[in-house]
């Protein structure tokens, strides 16, 4: 290739570049708008709000659909000097592009703009049907859901040995299958339904000694910001808010901001939530600011961004090391009466196990049981092999299965998320791997760095940042999950060290 | 014209407004955008939001400089179903759409560029050179500015009894020269100058009692809110919070939000600014909603908008009965201490008059003698009767003149204000407009609701709020502020109505 044209080429791929950041600059400007929707907007804003929102996804939509962009992608893809080093910055921004748009060409425009409107009406109708725990409610405009995700996966379509439930979980884990997801879980359900039979006969149950007594909320935030600061969330790129469901919003990587919510009894959710998505934040601080706005500088998955606020809230924040630290320095925050809290007792109400109804409250052992009622059940009801009708039934059954719980009403059962009223099917299990992956990545981090723990209680949690930083966030979207995984831990994916882990643990806690 | 000709003509004048509100919508975007630059947003994200801003601004000058967009105006403009009456709605949006338009017009893209880019340097250059009270080192990049300015105006052109910063005013008032503003300034001056005389003669000085002792920020805040929402802005219709400058920003009349600052021993500081961005924000809140985004439902001109705010702070908020009403409430919020501060004290604490140095912290007689400082030497920079060279001492000479002070050094001269850094020339003036017609219109609002003081004092600003929504809010850009004010009080602008305001309460309060 001559010297002009690589020139030629650079430019090709910098207007390229330059009409993807545009893209990127309104999805972001989108995201402030939706972080201001939820954590300051005033109720008289919505309708405002609505149309903004809407003209910066149609403007958005607009430039990743352009022919002109089309054809720069595919000037790029023709020129091997852009293309020959698969890893390189300007191959993977070009894969992951084509990645993009491809499956954005596959869905007639008409198609998404229904599923919006229908994802719009069906969450007031589910937020209702809940309230009421009325299902019938809910059923109609779950089968047209339903409907439309079929025809959405139709349009996407699926391998030879594949199943519907495979198209529509590539928007949110790049190459991940319904038969992949089957062969993980598989181990994960037989030996979490055993170890919970095993804690629960112990008959123990560790108190929470933070619900003893009340803490105002003012004194909670100062605790949880002051952790959030420790494990090195940087507040000069970052805020920290309160909002009804925490979240986590990244518009680039000098401005990540965090949100947790209150309770006077409350402080290990608040704190856990808070690290969950600190876990969160520090990726999406983490993510390469060069190559902002394009596929390069942003996450691999859900289940990798995921991965990463387990990996903080699981991995760190539900060991005892980080409670021999965290717990004598918690009294300058909470106020005297934390100081009668001990460092072995935080841990294990930390750490305490109880089967539930609702997934978000879950523990460690349950939560993933819970992500396996929601996976075998969307599977089946893509596939057709379940009725809409018979969700239920089907939901209480496996409840009683995997967790020993009878359900005592759809609002506490098959009611109890948005995700498939908001038309996410094929989400649910990017949770359930984040967690495996973030045991993984545990493993290999303490083959790097060693002792952790020694680390933790002196609550020094830079190496591990560090270790995060060069091994995850740093390689934005230039692997995918799997691929990622096995990079850094020289493994496939595997339920294995996030099973020796739990077990080890609850072993330890509960006495078996 | 046909029926069949009407529902053309409709549907060209919905095409045009479609283009306009886009434009609008990106507008109010922009203006979360920058609200959250100022509240909200860490300063990592600074680099990432001045490129969303830029972007933003693009995309709208794209949409009101679409072709388009001048034809349907064109086709609009020619149906006289849409203009016959020249206060109707679609009369009212295509006027002023094609003043903003043409004036747009004026501007080559190059110089709109050019000015953006010297106003942000500018801005840098100023800002270090009042810290150092250097002038000689602002001087080169305000001789720059000014050159480009005059380019601008000889861009917009003016009439030939006219001066080039009529051409400039434009932008903030449209239709206001020079010379009218002369005409209203002139007794203004002489009997200002007279009242601080005969203030000053008395020797008194009512101390701030407020100042007594150190009031905490969460506290002053429970206060000033209590008021804005006593004055009636709307909450479920807008925020408030601290920001470096106080402001207020209106995305549409559902969501407008207002900032105010919090200093210990400033409590009257917090409460006049509150009062003074409320009074923005009633305004804002009071457009009509369904015409947001064009220029219907915008408002009228800066010094209407600062009308608004003066009115609320200083035709109330600086009463006696005001006072009378808010001093036995205060203890509630600021605490115990406030309980010994009577109606009278904070009355004349509230009517402190000193002349100073600083415009933004002068009091109600020297503020506007700080405008015309200001205004007579833009103005003959403007001319060139004035070289930059010449500037601080021609400042300290009005200074002297007007105010009877002997300006220490440049920082507290002419360095201290940032318009002419940002390039805006012709903007000062509207300060004391507004202030002007915000006394006008407390006479028109007492002729038409009776005894104000009297719903003061018993804190009903109901019928007040009301009278200003319909008399000056709801009609948007109908009239032009000179207009509006013959409407409303029934005379054109004049000082008369401030000045004997002022000369009545300041002989009551200082005894003269």
């Amino acid at each position: 290739m001559s010297a002009r044209n690589g020139a030629a080429a650079h430019a090709t791929y910098d207007a390229l570049m330059a009409l993807v950041r545009e893209a990127g600059i309104l999805g972001s400007t989108a995201g402030i708008l939706s972080w201001d929707q939820e954590v300051m907007m005033p109720p008289g804003g919505v309708a405002g709000r609505s149309r903004a929102l809407a003209l910066l996804a149609r403007l958005r939509h607009e430039r990743l659909t352009d022919p002109r962009l089309a054809d720069l992608l595919a000037r790029c893809e023709a020129d091997p000097g852009l293309t020959a080093d698969p890893l390189s910055d300007t191959a993977v921004n070009l894969r992951e592009l084509r990645h993009d748009l491809d499956r954005m060409a596959k869905l007639p425009a008409s198609l998404v703009a229904e599923s919006a409107a229908l994802a719009s009406r069906a969450q007031h109708v589910w937020a209702e049907a809940r309230r009421k725990s009325d299902f019938s409610a809910f059923r109609p405009v779950l089968e047209e859901t339903l409907t439309l995700q079929r025809r959405k996966a139709e349009c996407y379509g699926w391998p030879a040995d594949g199943e519907p439930w495979d198209a529509l979980a590539e928007d949110y884990e790049p190459g991940l299958t319904a038969a992949r997801t089957e062969v993980v879980f598989a181990p994960l359900r037989t030996r979490l339904v055993s170890l919970l039979e095993r804690i629960r006969g112990t008959g123990r149950l560790p108190e929470d000694p933070f619900a003893r007594e009340a803490i105002p909320a003012d004194r909670q935030a100062s605790a949880v910001r002051f952790v959030a600061e420790s494990l090195g969330f940087d507040f000069a790129r970052g805020r920290l808010d309160v909002s009804t469901h925490p979240f986590c919003s990244g518009f680039n990587p000098g401005d990540v901001r965090l949100t947790t919510r209150f309770h006077e009894r409350k402080f290990l959710d608040a704190l856990g939530s808070t690290i969950h998505e600190t876990g969160h934040g520090l990726y999406e601080q983490g993510l390469p600011p060069e190559h902002a706005g394009t596929p390069r500088g942003e996450a691999v998955s859900y289940a990798v961004h995921e991965s990463q606020s387990r990996f903080w809230e699981n991995q760190v924040g539900r060991s005892r090391a980080f409670w021999r630290w965290l717990t004598p320095r918690l009294p300058e925050y909470l106020g005297g009466s934390a100081a009668s809290v001990g460092a072995d007792a935080a841990f294990a109400g930390a750490n305490r196990v109880e089967p539930g109804f609702i997934r978000v409250e879950a523990d460690e052992v349950t939560y993933n049981l819970h992500i396996m009622i929601r996976f075998e059940l969307e599977r089946a009801l893509l596939r057709g092999d379940l009725a809409v009708a018979d969700l239920p039934q089907a939901w209480n059954r496996l409840s009683r299965n995997f967790l020993g719980l009878e359900v005592p009403d759809d609002a506490r059962g098959c009611l109890q998320d948005t995700h498939w009223a908001m038309g996410a099917f094929g989400y649910f299990p990017t949770y359930s791997l984040g967690t495996m992956y973030a045991a993984q990545f545990r493993q290999a981090a303490a083959s790097a760095l060693g002792d952790l723990d020694a680390m933790f209680e002196k609550g020094d949690f830079r190496p591990l940042l560090a270790w995060a930083r060069t091994s995850v966030h740093e390689h934005g979207r230039r692997y995918r999950a799997e691929q990622l995984c096995a990079v850094v831990t020289g493994s496939p994916l595997s339920a294995e060290p996030l099973l020796q882990e739990l077990e080890a643990k609850f072993r330890e806690i509960y006495r078996f």
